[in-house]
């Protein structure tokens, strides 16, 4: 493997990288306590997008981690998880969103959310605002009780705790730190994350 | 309002029908114990549908039921649901697939299940297999444990059972008969509906 550099991803912002198979990306929540929203699409054919669906579906559970595969909405595996010191994820809620602010918080500002960077991070791939779907929010922390009441707790994540994500296919994967402040236990910080390559070639 | 007369959708098939704005969809288990898994597209812009995250998100609970509202990705209301006799309905699983069949069941008839019954349905539409999204699960009864652990269970429904729907934007929405045999209790039974029509001009 070629191991490369830790990127850092500011506060209330996202990245977009290409992954070829058997690259393996690392998500790393460097200070704790912070969310990660990642979605992916085929670079074969961006038709073909990481579903919640289907991973929850094929794993049958609803909280996925180490040894489990996240789908493709063609039921394709995209990625293995082959490392997670955190253990709790979140694979059901769309990411956070100016509508979302406006609506939940009452916010006016305006800003993008974990949606509208995901997008922007997704524009030079022909990716709008309307194609991101529910995404693997990882380090997220949401509980349902019997009733199916949702609380979203602060992540269960400490600083360094991280997920290894195995690529399955070639694809970008967009990711950020996210935006909401419920799900970070409004404390806004920023993400981490290394590629390391399976081949110099595409390093 | 002008009531349509009840349809029947055959079992494992599916069916979509155009509603206006404030038109009723009445979604009736005629037997008992069946699923009927329903998407739905603005009729504006298709780039637009209901979304089980957003939803989920906004209700702040997993099952769905009387008084809530059910969103599309741009978090516009699509319905509204003005009564549920069942009570119970999934929000969280893709429709079942062919390759779903192949990898969960053994199956190779090659069975188009409901995300195939739904493309078809929508065709005409213009929407494509791949744009078929994790589905409002009518009358399917999942169940998450402490651990996540998903169970899919009989139905809660009775003969008769029914949820009404209020259309809240022009769309065309598609449902099925599902084809799935751990949703239906393996009893593969039909779905029938009734649209009451806010006025005239468009019954």
């Amino acid at each position: 493997m070629v191991v490369g550099s830790v990127e850092r991803i500011a506060p209330c912002s996202g990245r977009a990288v290409e992954l070829d198979t058997g690259d393996e990306l690392i998500v790393i929540d460097p200070m704790g306590q912070q969310v990660s929203d990642l979605t992916a699409f085929s670079l074969a054919d961006t038709a073909e997008y990481l579903s919640s669906g289907r991973s929850i579906d094929y794993a049958s559970k609803l909280w996925l981690s180490s040894g489990d595969l996240l789908y493709s909405n063609r039921s394709t595996p995209m990625f293995t998880i082959l490392e997670d010191t955190c253990g709790r994820h979140d694979f059901t809620l769309t990411p956070c969103s100016k509508k979302m602010f406006e609506m939940l918080y009452g916010e006016e500002e305006g800003r993008p959310g974990c949606e509208g960077n995901l997008a922007a991070a997704l524009a030079p791939y022909g990716i709008g605002i309307d194609r991101i779907p529910v995404a693997f929010n990882i380090f997220m922390h949401v509980a349902f009780d019997e009733a199916g009441v949702v609380s979203v707790l602060p992540p269960l994540s400490r600083a360094g705790d991280f997920v290894r994500l195995r690529a399955e296919m070639p694809m970008v994967v967009a990711m950020t730190a996210c935006s909401a402040g419920q799900s970070n236990n409004f404390s806004y910080k920023p993400i981490d994350f290394r590629v390391e390559r399976r081949s110099a070639a595409v390093a």
